[in-house]
């Protein structure tokens, strides 16, 4: 480790590095590709780009009466779900808005940029501190949908277009999948202590879990296929209700992004489309997937109270010194933490005593506390550093755009 | 109490009595009122009245290859969702199997009843004795579910008709609400021990909880109007992102049934549109709804183990002898099980080592367990002797046809 | 013909047959049949006889001061689309009307019978008289309507019930199509005269026709399983867009009610399940059929004009003496009137001049009259007398519910 | 007039005009605006610029083996609805093709600018001639659907942003509307002649008309406000069925792009947000608000050949020197030809005889002619020399995000 690795870095680089990353990301994609909103649970680039500056505006820089904000209009235009801040664009319309164009996008993200610099060099109080500090969390948030989104546009096109180059890679066979043993008992769960945590993680608390097994890896793409040659897909009783439901409204029989191309399967990624490769972790399945094939596999998800205690000694760290572009998973292997969003068996609930923040910032989690399941550690997508041990991601249990793949566990 | 009832009922005796409430109730409705189907998720009395008969055909009578089904149509026309049965009549047109009529259907109970009777008669093995268990508490269900339905129907109606008479009730001022304060600590919960319980209350497990408050009594009208003259329908901070969609979507300004007349709210009931009762625990409350009446009040809900732990000693055995035909809430009292099934936090998901039966009867709870909510209790519309204190009712966060209200808590 | 046959039959006498056929027809269903609604196209068989009742209350016998209504409900239940009657109850739910039932249905039948009879027995102004009469033809129409309904309804059970009993037939080859020559020239199409006609058939009016030809009887099946094999539900060339986007959509393959049984094709008519018969003609096809057929068939369909020209001096009258309630084409012939209705090319437009009836009673025609096909002729579900050259009957283009065929033209 | 406007322009000449003026209205949108796509009925600008010459080389330059197409991908990308060319992209995702950029639209353009223009330089046949032809028209026609589509799209902005400058003007008082009587008797309408017109303008052939009276000018913005203050949009017995519940599922209670800002009428058009102008004839309504409007003013729509007898002693032939990019109306005046589409009476039918052309091209017209409604005349963005007296566009009753307006008949 290098002397200049070892001092972290200040409020205001960590500003700066994260303002700079959205920005390579963007740059992967021109200004057609930044406009468009191929479905409504997607945003167009630019609306990420545009949604994460105005988040500055609200919520740090319109703490100060003096400040002007850059347009007036993009309180409405970049609002993204704050009722406390006013009517919105609605957001299944996003792609519709074409003016600021990407040009203009720009110019309000180097605005914004100039006045937190500006803000943060005059040793500001710490709740603002702290707003900034969520505002670098929220970006890289937007940071990981950004490329979920902008992949899954990419994909509505017939002929697979790349996001970025990689060469072909080889697909040695996955390790086999190996038990580990876990000792229940009462124990603490949740985000304790000085680092940035989101209020969904708090606060600790205690659990009674009882002893369990988890897998050593991630289910593989070569696991996959032998679910679906098993008829992992045509087999109602291996699925919850909803599952089957899903499974039959949109004909799914395999994970989004794998194509049949002339009878063999390829897979759609970030650079284009390939060959599958064995000894990945599966990725883009949905809850309804991941539970039926944990259900075939004679085991079960794990729930997120045990997939924390199971992590903790394991979490990858390296995930800070990786390539925060590569944007797709690598082999399957050790670390529980930075190829693939896991599933778990746990619905999307508050911990024992949550109190959101207040104000319109106290929407960020809270309200969506309902019919959605937590996944836990970290895809290639999220950007380094944001992984958390205690981090708890969430969506419904049919979406599939994420990078969400799965582990199994046993009682 | 009398000798009579010292007696505990034999099988026979408990299958004959809930066979023929059944028809008790289906016996408030005209052929035309059984045959229709007001939404997609209710189903007609008939359909109740056949579905309940062809579970003993299936799972019990079935089990005898000499046993001759009434009708080889009917395992396609009365199948609810067992899909290892094999294909089923489309659920939202079972208001158009007008084939059989309401006397065909008659007839066909006769036949199944007698087949059962004969069969308890032989001395059947514990098995099957145990699905016959299964089939009466199954048919208990579809007492409330039939209950349901035809209210819903009933509402549809203009003019607001009647299922049952009843005379005019006066309104004393509810009781004011109290905090029974409950310790915390390892407690068990779950089902355990000889009596039936269904496969989703089991097995019995241990929890953590910390302390917290239970309210003495459930939220009543007169709570709920305050709430309404709050703007507790127009104030989106007190609501989950979900349900503020769905107050907008279908423009709920109050509980359902409860009708504007000329300005005024009345409340259609089981015996026909009357005046609000002030007394009485809300009904025909969603999760939603809840959830932020809750908000509304600087508590919440309790968990479903929370629930089961303040509940055990004031459970209200006096259901057994309650009228099973009085169809409406009584006033809100100390009973924590009777008039309204009470909303929980939690989300519908399996205990810990949950493993549902084998075969198509598997099919039963488990494949729910998925984006539905808890309720916990029984309401005026359960059959007397089918609440339980580990009973598991459960519906999505929006439905509000049950009979479904909540009571506070807090940490 | 017989001395009886030889007297007109007075308006008295003609209500009075009008009334008692819809009694024999709704006859054949059961209260719970005549209770349910199979789409929101169709109407229930008790809301057809209580809709024909209220026609009579609201514009016969409410022109009556003292007139009492049987119940004042009903103007809300039973009003089909007249807006200017007031608010009705929503057209989707006809089937949720459960109360009033079939028997009341029936009291409120007599109820109007007797207070018409009443009436035309004091010698009403021919203004009353003029809207009795329209009450017949209105009353007649929806004698066809409920046929097609109750068939609809029925059709959508499994297994295939009976409306009525009808023997097998023998299917003898159908007669070789001929090409009957009409000479253009400028003609009078319409309606003129002391008899009764729908204001849609007025005015009588001038318009210019080429010369030519048409086929001297319907396309029968033998002619439609041709075009089958064919390809014609697979090749888009013969179809109109929106034609051709209802067959991918809808997944049409066949006729309506032609069932595939194992491979092989049956039909489900108001007699059951039965094999095709080749001489019938086609029936229950869709504008967009009729007329994809008539391209591959290198003609196409008449206009009404045409139709009309070409229909007077064949126009059947056997309709008259044939059995109301045969409800299934015979084998095609020459008549162009009897067996099925007949797509025209002609979009259903008011005629030239054309002026609807003062009052609510001018909603009856005019208001369709857009995006809607003319069909000419009547079918085997047409009440005799109810037929008429002039006769406009209209349908969208998608519709196949009502008994609908086609014959060819060419220029 | 000039000696340089003598010369009627070549082929070449005009072709090359056709493509200057796409490129001419494409440059008022930025590389965002012509990305998007508002809605499945319109289309991304860059989607019409892709398309028009995909038109050529799928009929013009692929008759030639030798030539290279520029995309082996573009066939399926820009194939509008031609099903005899092969499977293509999903109308409603053209928004989702950011891939090929604008930039690239711009060199296929050039390399298609250049085939042809060689192509045209070689003498070619008179059949490739004819479709070049076809080709100028057809892209004339996308150079109003552009114009059509970009605005739909900027209206969708909440803050109205402009495509064109345009100063403020003046709003004299309309002229009084005065009725011009037309002859009737045997007429001949429909094209004939050596000049460019579409199949569904042929054949010419023989209608009888009786005498009518047609309007001397459009139905103007003062003429629709009258209509408005009189509860046009409320009073259900002056509009079709259809028309009546389109303004209740829309509620539409003004024209399209009628904006209420504080209380008072504002109008979105291409040059921005504006005050009404009374004089300008009414614009963007649909079919059924014209026949509404028609019956409350005591009058009807005129029929398609009605309006075309009308028109041609009053044609105005001064489009040919208008601006093509004025894109709003003017005030309305004597000429029927010019400021916006009619709509006629008339459903979009073939004429008798009518016949596509063989082959794809044959798909152009003919398999929209269902449930569509004549209009008549062109409008403010209509290209200039594309309009004529037999020219039939024709849009379904609800569109109006068409130049659309009307005139009134009577008899």
């Amino acid at each position: 480790m290098s002397l200049m690795e070892a001092r972290p870095l200040s409020l205001t680089e960590r500003f700066a590095a994260s303002r700079a990353l959205t920005e390579r990301l963007a740059g992967l994609l021109s200004a057609e590709d930044q406009t468009a909103q191929s479905m409504p649970d997607a945003s167009p680039t630019k609306w990420h780009r545009a949604h994460t500056s105005w988040f500055y505006e609200e919520f740090v820089l319109g703490q100060d009466e003096g400040y002007e904000p850059y347009d007036a209009t993009f309180r409405y235009l970049f609002n993204s779900y704050y009722e406390a801040v006013g009517p919105r664009h609605p957001r299944p319309e996003r792609g519709l808005v074409t003016r600021p164009g990407v040009a203009e996008v720009s110019s309000y993200r180097v605005h914004v940029e100039r006045a937190v610099t500006l803000l943060l060099a005059g040793s500001p109080a710490a709740a603002l501190r702290e707003l900034v500090e969520l505002g670098i969390n929220h970006e890289q948030q937007h940071q990981e949908l950004l490329v979920m989104d902008a992949k899954h546009l990419l994909s509505r096109h017939a002929f697979g277009p790349k996001l970025i180059e990689r060469p072909a890679e080889d697909d040695p066979d996955p390790a086999p999948l190996q038990w580990r043993h876990v000792t229940g008992g009462l124990r603490h769960v949740g985000h304790e202590g000085d680092g940035f945590a989101f209020d969904n993680e708090t606060p600790r608390h205690t659990v009674h879990l009882d002893d369990f097994e988890i897998a050593s890896r991630a289910v593989t793409v070569a696991d996959w296929l032998a679910f679906m040659d098993d008829g992992g897909y045509q087999r109602p009783d291996l699925w919850l209700s909803d599952g089957w439901a899903a499974v039959q409204a949109h004909g799914w029989r395999s994970p989004e992004y794998w194509w049949d191309v002339d009878g063999g399967w390829k897979v759609f990624t970030t650079a284009g489309v390939r060959d599958l490769r064995r000894g990945e972790p599966v990725c883009h399945v949905s809850f309804y997937e991941a539970d039926a094939y944990a259900r075939w596999a004679g085991a079960r998800l794990p729930t997120e109270q045990e997939w924390e205690i199971a992590a903790r000694p394991v979490a990858d760290r390296r995930g800070q010194l990786l390539d925060p572009v590569r944007l797709h998973p690598g082999l399957a292997g050790e670390a529980m933490i930075g190829d693939v969003w896991e599933w778990t068996a746990s619905a999307y609930l508050p911990y024992p005593g949550f109190r959101p923040a207040p104000g319109a910032v106290g929407e960020y989690n809270g309200k969506f506390m309902c019919d959605q399941h937590v996944l836990r550690g970290a895809s290639c997508a999220t950007p380094p550093g944001h992984e958390r041990v205690t981090y708890r991601n969430f969506f419904p249990a049919g979406a599939r755009w994420a990078f969400s793949g799965l582990r199994l566990a046993r009682s």
